[in-house]
């Protein structure tokens, strides 16, 4: 009787959550321009009626009496803990703390976004101050174990910790620097096939084929375009995607449809049965992160997948492609290439991108790096690890939106995907036999079945280092990403 | 302070009801086939919110401590004055009433639907007869003056009864039937200029243009395509409209973009300060009306109007066009003919569809009609008015969805619209000098001014025939209706 009390409480919280969803997806496509100052306004009053809900009484004296009840569901304990777990962060911060955080995350993105027009980076500096030093506050109230940034990345990754992350990147510095320097030695690749005119229309088209063809259900969602593509979900009934076409490179395309495709086909394999609760919802940023990466880099960068791939796209764009052979097309749509943006990176050097902003707010957190010296530390790791001399501050520190937000410990979570996804792959490759052979007849139903029973449909049952022991026999281990680096950079590379 | 207070209450429900029309807007146009069941929990869901918050004892408190208050401004007591009427309204309703009603409205709609599609009118009344008599006890809630319909048609059109109404009604008969007599004794108008094939790219470009000649902001909105035509506002900077494009018919889409247009021009006239109060909000339907049908028919339809648009629909369409003189084309458009369609009706058939629907309405409440007794009724009225004989109950009296939603009251400001239309047209010309020529240049600016100062930028300030008798001296009159209407297809069908 409570704990449907608790479900209809629940529910009516995801659906205020998933209307501001709507807002926020109308506001990236199809919003008019003048429409922006209501709209902020709009979705601001929703998510503080979400925010009452959440943090009312009501909400935790159903959960104080749920808790200890052993008569539930193991279903059903899971969705009362995690949600306690959640709503007792969430009442950690009194309303005057809340207040000033969001006032500061705006006069800082406002900042950025000034700075990063006028390149005037120390003009940005003393707001990413003020909010450097909240988000130290922030982790000191939310608590932590052993070191400061594990209160932050804990928000995005549960149980995510410094000594983890150090690790991983200590061998991505060991493992993949090697690998990066044998292919910057070798002949380089020729990816001008993907740089001639490819008309709007034509790539649309293609991208909806590409969405069709991996399993996404046009039946709950649909492919709308915008400037930054993303993801978003109003229930699994209803998962949208979105996407860019930039006429003078394909891959802009075909990477965005595929990456935002396998994110989407997370979110539309959660139970509906599950709207609302733990169990409706992906495990952490980094789990998802590996949904996208590994449709988009262990299926749709390979080799398998474009031999039955590339007679299509032959056959969207005839004039442009039809003197290019497959492998000139495939190295070109794997070209390593160190460059200054994060997001036109390729899969080995992006994580040399992450790793560089990980050890950065690591040491603004931990106090050891000052916000002024914020340049100088990553213009100097990027000579180190890229090869690359920073002149230009808004393809430099000034790049990304995400300090300017609040979200630290939030990078490192994309590269927690790609290392989840070999993982996950290498697995499903022992599971399935003849993957590889069904990849290349373009047939993916077993794969995605595959990561619906074992990832999908569990929602958040498992924490995501526990779901991935369950899967693949251990916890995440760079190994496997190194493997296939090694195994399909020798071949593209000739070494 | 209080009436800061209560500001900033009611912004906060006018956002959640924009967050329900943005929702439902998306419903209309975008939404995937399967998101429908969620989305409208989450509808219900912000409805639910937002009527507590209307009903809660902090607005009501508000309000009583505001309502007395003469220290503030005229404006600010209109706004208190108008939430009080319309709180004090809903307050008289307790929650089983309203479960109640929206259980047997929902009830009523899905056996519409379903008698609708399978012909089967018996089956759909018993559940109508449910909703009539909940109907008249919602009237008696509300409590009425001299006729128990005076308390529906008011929720729609404040201060409008049925003594007005019946006379009204009484002369559209005695004036507008000897008019259709005639028309229909006259060489009937050959239409078939716009039964050609009219491609939809190039329909919807041209119903972009018509919207931008009418002044329609598409800075503050944006048109889209669905099923049935609509206006939606989630404040006057984001108001929407949606047409449909029938390739057989080019008329269909022209007057549902100038039809829907003229709404909009009206809500993205709304002040926009006064966003979430009475003030920022239309009159009535009525008055609602008005606007869509002055810009559909005392502009659109009008011969003044043709002459500057004419040559640009020819250059949208020069192969089915280039033939056909402007006279027969604007004959067409405003072909007559009595037919048993409502939506479909010309401009002067279509107030015979009201009347009829308006006298077995009436009937209904007053309980001087059985719901067994409707379909008789209505064969009856459509054979005596517009000289057709009823088949098929699907395009008889199942035809519109109103009384299946309990909307019993709405159809009259249908017509009321195009009479107020008609009377503020007339003012128009004498209050604007050289209109008529203007308009033949395609220039609507100095009318859409005269609306704006006149009538949109007021918002509820005054009732509708206040308004009507501020603009134009006098009450609504169905006089300049006739006339318009007598003079206009006198010309067209020559007598």
């Amino acid at each position: 009787m409570n704990y449907s009390a608790f479900e209809a409480k629940m529910k009516k919280i995801a659906d205020i959550n998933n209307a501001t969803a709507v807002l926020m997806w109308d506001q990236e496509t199809y919003m008019p321009k003048n429409g922006d100052a209501l709209r902020s306004q709009q979705i601001a009053t929703l998510s503080g009626i979400s925010h009452e809900m959440m943090v009312s009484n009501e909400l935790s004296d159903l959960i104080e009496q749920l808790a200890p009840d052993k008569t539930l569901t193991e279903s059903q304990q899971i969705n009362v803990m995690e949600t306690k777990i959640a709503l007792d962060k969430r009442k950690k911060f009194d309303t005057a703390f809340i207040i000033q955080m969001s006032q500061t995350v705006s006069n800082t993105f406002i900042a950025w976004q000034k700075a990063k027009t006028n390149n005037q980076l120390s003009d940005y500096l003393p707001h990413l101050e003020k909010l450097v030093a909240l988000k130290r506050e922030e982790a000191h109230i939310l608590g932590f174990k052993d070191h400061i940034y594990n209160a932050l990345v804990d928000q995005y990754e549960p149980d995510m910790t410094v000594a983890v992350l150090d690790t991983l990147f200590e061998e991505v510095r060991k493992e993949l620097k090697p690998l990066l320097d044998k292919i910057n030695a070798s002949e380089q690749v020729n990816d001008s096939c993907l740089k001639q005119y490819f008309d709007k229309d034509q790539q649309w088209k293609l991208g909806i084929d590409l969405l069709t063809r991996m399993g996404y259900n046009f039946d709950t969602g649909r492919q709308d375009i915008s400037t930054h593509p993303f993801t978003t979900s109003f229930s699994a009934n209803d998962v949208r995607v979105t996407t860019r076409v930039d006429e003078h490179d394909l891959a802009n395309m075909v990477w965005s449809c595929i990456h935002e495709g396998g994110h989407a086909l997370y979110e539309q394999g959660l139970p509906i049965s599950e709207y609302g609760m733990p169990l409706g919802e992906a495990i952490s940023l980094g789990i998802h992160e590996s949904q996208s990466r590994l449709w988009e880099n262990n299926i749709g960068r390979s080799l398998s997948y474009w031999k039955y791939l590339y007679p299509l796209v032959q056959q969207y764009f005839p004039e442009q492609l039809s003197q290019t052979t497959l492998e000139t097309f495939y190295k070109a749509m794997n070209k390593v290439h160190p460059s200054f943006v994060r997001t036109e990176a390729d899969e080995l050097t992006y994580h040399f991108h992450i790793m560089i902003r990980y050890e950065i707010e690591k040491k603004l957190m931990e106090n050891s790096l000052q916000v002024k010296d914020i340049k100088s530390a990553w213009d100097e790791m990027y000579e180190k690890y890229l090869g690359l001399k920073v002149t230009d501050d808004r393809i430099g520190v000034l790049q990304d939106v995400h300090w300017s937000h609040g979200s630290f410990g939030y990078f490192p979570t994309y590269s927690l995907g790609s290392f989840f996804a070999a993982q996950f792959f290498e697995q499903a490759q022992k599971d399935i036999p003849n993957l590889i052979s069904q990849i290349e007849n373009g047939d993916t139903s077993a794969l995605l079945s595959w990561l619906k029973t074992n990832i999908h449909s569990h929602g958040k049952r498992y924490k995501a280092n526990a779901l991935c022991q369950k899967i693949t026999g251990s916890e995440l281990r760079l190994k496997p990403f190194i493997d296939y680096a090694n195994k399909k950079y020798g071949a593209i590379y000739g070494f």
